[in-house]
């Protein structure tokens, strides 16, 4: 009997064992961007779905085909030969592939080309194509094409042009037609066209007054001074203006908004009828923010709109919406009430209060609160004139997902559109009537689907992609909560087992962490959103955790501001509650327990090697923030104020102040030129070490950013597991 | 029986084991400059034994004693009170230590006082003390004084002042009356006082065409940049030429010397009556060298006075010596034959040729050469009016050691003064009559004494000092020879045992390596030069070689320059012939071989890794050249011609070429604003690793040059120690 139950069990092993080799194994070149095999793993997708009016348009290798929303019938609507052949005979590049076209005008069969054909258009039936002469021969960059008007506007150095006219002359140290205030507050560019082209409204960024940074570039015969304006936490920053263009009169003005010393202008939108632009301003606090109102032709301040005040900060990041069937109505988004919601404002009900002290009239007008809820509005799609409907993407089925819904305007009521699951992409027709829906959870690939947006009718399915995965030994993966250190907040946390699990066993784990505003690392996706990193060190046999702490994004304002004016602390103590999970799951060896975090988690990452230095004993910290007075004025002043106004939060948070705490293996990893977390913060955090007599250790990648990307990024993968192979396992 | 003998064993390991109990153990605070208890284990020293012509003077805490160099009788001079009270009285700081003041003046009572007093004079015998006015307020440097005349030089900025007036009145980028070229040549300074002190001769340095490369100061509130002049091998080099200031009559000349581009202008040197300067210039390549004479009042160029030509190279070193009793006559260094040696030139002798070609006229002269043999003259101490001999130090006994020789200047016979071992720091008396010899060996902890230079008469012991190291558990330290690659030249090493050596073990070993020209670490003093490193790592179990390889100093030109163009080739080799002899010893562990060094040593490190990657499993390298084309022009191209010139030898010795070798573990520390070896060195190396994907390790100390000191050196030697026994232990 015993001898069966011997057999039995070999049988058995070896079975296992043949499952488990039938199953693949993976390399870093497999899981990390760069690697050499990193596109085999990569889910299935269609590249290129846009709309051209309620037509789909999808592209494919050597053609381009439209798609009927309704049926799904797919016909050619025109090849990449014959366009090419047009455009050689019109002197242009050809095109190589059809997925960046662009498809502007639904009244028209044409089709804008991008900036490698120089904008040229072409038009598939007639066969002919528009050149433009109005490109310059120099490099340019910025551009923005107004495709009602065709004007074109792009700045060459650090002026501004419209159409081959050069519109601003200013020295080096002033810069138009570029994003401003280091892309905070949503800002992404300079360039603003009116809704009709008449007018182009742009960002005139005085620098000359804010101090160089001295980054070093030394790839070249000697070493090159190549100096960064670069505006520190409590130092004098840039000074911002808005600029607007006439091209047909050749004229320019400027917003009257006073001295924009130590003020942030945001969100820059224009009314439809071109008459007026709307500023959302913030004093340099970041606590009171005020949405101005401009003529756009004499630049006169005509009105305060509304404004909003808040103890710790105000944090605009988008710009106005108006209704399409109504000019006088606008949607302004705002966290007023904790969440981002949409606010409904008419400004035919508006009514002037000439204001008692200095500055413009205000202007009172009723607003209607449209959405409402423990979640957040994510983005506006568009609208459905017929409806009226407005489309977005929310978080109202968990803080996890991103789906699309329809919101009835004057009820607030939702209706979600597509899968329940998810973090959904979406791009909405131009009659509102459909979207392209591509998505992907932790249990679905990816799908890519044509939905009626008034869901009736089950769509056009176009893609439902397997994962290839799936042919791998992957780790379990699990998604869980845990109270935060508050004793009342959920917080979301994932899991990743080592790769042949063994329950008996005891692992080391490695808690990846980035712990800042405006990211979240766990979502409804492939993974739960778990790196690829995370699943070679779980087939190395760690253990890897990572908690979304208070602070993090999508989980509303007092979630996120918890941890204003002491960063790190609140956060710290958040990680902490997933190592006692750790300690808890009875696999983990308390005594090899590592953590790696990238920028806000460099910060983490060294706090968390300081602060509790006998529970984690080796760590990676990349691109740190070691101390915030040498981070910049936006982002760290929001949620630090300034050095001046706030010593004791800069202290505490100042890494340097506790080198000598250092106990474990900490590798700090930066690149050489870095100009988001300038060098100077972990140059100054081994200065600090050294002279506390602790151990750090430390690595650069020359001419890298903040971020390493392609081989680099597989190299320095390479390092970091290595380093916990040394001291960790 | 054999429970008796088992007691015997017992009893044996107990005494054995309290012995070594008494001895005690060194920590790394004891061992390395900068330690905690460093200074305990340093030996016993006399500071600011001088002389005051044939007197000897010794200073103490609180006075000053005189001592007879016959009878060792000590007098008081005068007491630090008396002086004090003077100084205080004349309004001049205190002085709080006797051990830095001189006594040039043997026919006066006077005492001249340091920069911190303003270099006031005090009369021992009259207490007078005199002050001088014409210092300035601001900040200034590079103090020549002379003691005949009184005249003062020095400099405010990148200015000249002579006696509180301006000299030069140049740009930024023009310096006068500072070292030149880098410090080569055996420069150390730019202000050269006539002998009289009549007339200043002084350097001036254009150096605006010189690239800068750029340093960068983090320790600021926002890091900011320090612009370097860094002349790169191949590379745009600065100008220097040679003025004259009369303080008399207020003008300055300067000499004509031509073009001053691609030159160097070295050893300047008075004739005793100050109607000329002497100056031996090179040319770019280095393989020529002129000695020139100047008319000192109108800059005239008077005539060649003697030319060397070598195909590798020519480096002068050492000014002319123009002997005390008869003004005709120099003695000029040369290791034209070899050997650094004197050569005996009698301008009284000498008979103009003019030359045909332009240039000036040429002085033929017949010379004499005074010292030979396969032994090099280190230092002329100086001359004995009476007896015409030449006092010297020299090699003559052993290339390990340095001993004071009496040379008869006819016959070049040589006569040893003081004992026959050891590395000897000698002062000579003024009359030449005695010498202050103060000498180390491998076994003589250190002994001062007064000798007469007639080897009559056995002198007067003033210390014979104890090893304050022998209450320690030491390793044993053996000096050897081995037979350089090339089969046939002797090769010097020295060899640390583990402490407490067990045969019957297999060791790790670590080679500590130099390498470059210029240096010796193997010479006849304690312990015959093993650092308190190489001690520290014997304690820990290591065994530590050292080997002067072909290249290196005091062996003579053919030993230093095999290495011409191929820097690193053949002292590789020679390294190698030491990890043979490790292989030898039977009680190192094949496979675990490790190698460290810093500058030249850190160059060998990186490339001993890379080219012979299966012997070195763990390197350390500190402030390293990686590529010569990054290293100054002066050193780089003596030894390795131009980059131009020399392509092939060029692309051998960079080391980011072979990057992709690194197998082993080696890390690379610098200091982070090191002037000398550039940091661009090592980030080169980095990026080149990165590319190659190979994984070195890295380190900087911020705000550090090309070597760490105080605190930094013990955390770096704690830094590098950590790493041999993580990789190697």
């Amino acid at each position: 009997m015993k001898r069966i139950l011997n057999l039995l069990v070999i049988l058995f092993m070896t079975v296992s064992t043949i499952m488990a080799q039938e199953k693949k194994s993976f390399t870093l070149e497999d899981l990390m961007p760069g690697g050499n095999t990193y596109f085999n793993l990569q889910v299935e997708n269609l590249y290129g779905l846009t709309w051209w009016g309620d037509v789909c348009i999808k592209p494919e290798m050597d053609k381009v085909m439209t798609l009927n929303p309704k049926t799904g019938k797919e016909t050619v609507l025109f090849t990449l030969e014959d366009m090419n052949k047009a455009l050689e005979a019109a002197g242009i590049n050809k095109v190589r592939a059809l997925y960046t076209l662009s498809y502007p005008w639904s009244d028209k069969t044409e089709v804008q080309l991008p900036k490698s054909q120089r904008f040229a258009v072409y038009n598939w039936k007639t066969g002919a194509v528009k050149t433009r002469d109005d490109l310059p021969k120099e490099p340019y960059d910025n551009v923005s094409l107004n495709s009602v008007s065709g004007h074109i506007a792009y700045t060459v150095g650090n002026n501004l042009y419209v159409n081959g006219r050069r519109v601003t002359n200013e020295p080096e140290g002033v810069l138009c037609g570029q994003s401003v205030h280091r892309n905070e507050f949503g800002i992404n560019g300079g360039i603003f066209w009116s809704p009709k082209g008449n007018l182009v409204a742009f960002y005139r960024m005085d620098q000359s007054m804010v101090t160089d940074y001295p980054q070093v570039n030394t790839s070249t015969r000697i070493a090159t001074l190549e100096p960064d304006k670069y505006p520190m936490a409590g130092m004098t920053s840039h000074k911002v203006t808005i600029g607007v263009y006439n091209p047909s009169t050749n004229e320019t003005i400027y917003l009257k908004a006073g001295d924009p010393t130590d003020r942030y202008f945001t969100n820059v939108s224009w009314s439809p009828d071109e008459k007026n632009i709307y500023v959302i301003e913030l004093n340099r606090d970041q606590n009171h923010s005020q949405l101005m109102r401009y003529n756009a032709v004499t630049g006169a301040q005509e009105a305060l709109v509304y404004e909003e005040k808040h103890d710790k900060y105000v944090e605009p990041q988008h710009p106005l919406t108006f209704l399409p069937w109504d000019e006088h109505k606008f949607i302004y988004q705002s966290q007023q009430d904790g969440y981002n919601h949409l606010y409904l404002f008419d400004l035919a009900q508006g009514m002037m209060h000439p204001i008692e002290t200095e500055g413009p009239d205000k202007l009172f007008i009723p607003q209607t609160q449209i959405t409402k809820g423990e979640w957040i509005v994510k983005d506006i799609l568009g609208f459905n004139n017929k409806t009226k409907e407005i489309y977005i993407m929310s978080t109202e089925l968990s803080p996890l997902q991103s789906n699309a819904f329809a919101v009835n305007i004057k009820t607030g009521k939702t209706r979600l559109i597509g899968a329940g699951e998810g973090v959904h992409h979406v791009q909405l027709s131009e009659s509102g009537k459909y979207v392209i829906d591509n998505y992907t959870s932790h249990s679905v690939a990816r799908e890519v689907n044509i939905l009626p947006t008034s869901g009736k009718g089950k769509g056009v399915n176009l893609l439902s992609a397997t994962n290839p995965m799936e042919a791998y030994n992957m780790p379990e993966i699990t998604l869980g909560t845990l109270k935060a250190a508050d004793g009342k907040t959920d917080l979301y946390y994932r899991l990743v087992k080592p790769v042949n699990f063994d329950a008996n066993k005891k692992y080391p784990a490695v808690i990846y962490v980035y712990g800042g505003p405006h990211a979240q690392l766990i979502t409804d996706v492939r993974n739960y959103g778990a790196g690829g990193w995370d699943i070679y060190m779980a087939q190395l046999g760690y253990v890897m955790l990572t908690v979304d702490n208070r602070g993090s994004a999508n989980r509303g304002l007092e979630f996120e501001n918890c941890t204003h004016r002491q960063l790190g602390t609140e956060e710290m103590k958040d990680q902490m509650q997933g190592v006692e999970l750790l300690k808890s799951l009875g696999f983990v060896d308390e005594n090899r327990i590592g953590v790696h975090g990238w920028s806000f988690g460099g910060f983490m990452t060294t706090n968390l090697m300081l602060t509790y230095n006998d529970t984690f004993k080796v760590g990676v910290a990349g691109g740190p923030v070691i101390d915030w007075k040498l981070y910049e004025v936006m982002y760290g002043e929001r949620y630090m104020d300034t050095p001046q106004a706030n010593p004791e939060g800069y202290k505490k948070a100042d890494l340097t102040q506790r080198a000598g705490d250092l106990k474990g293996r900490l590798q700090v990893i930066i690149g050489a030129n870095d100009p988001v977390c300038v060098p100077q913060h972990s140059i100054s955090f081994l200065r600090a070490c050294i002279n506390a007599g602790t151990q750090p250790d430390y690595f650069i990648y020359p001419g890298d950013g903040h971020n390493m990307f392609g081989r680099d990024r597989v190299h320095l993968y390479t390092r970091i597991t290595r380093y916990f192979e040394d001291y960790l396992k």
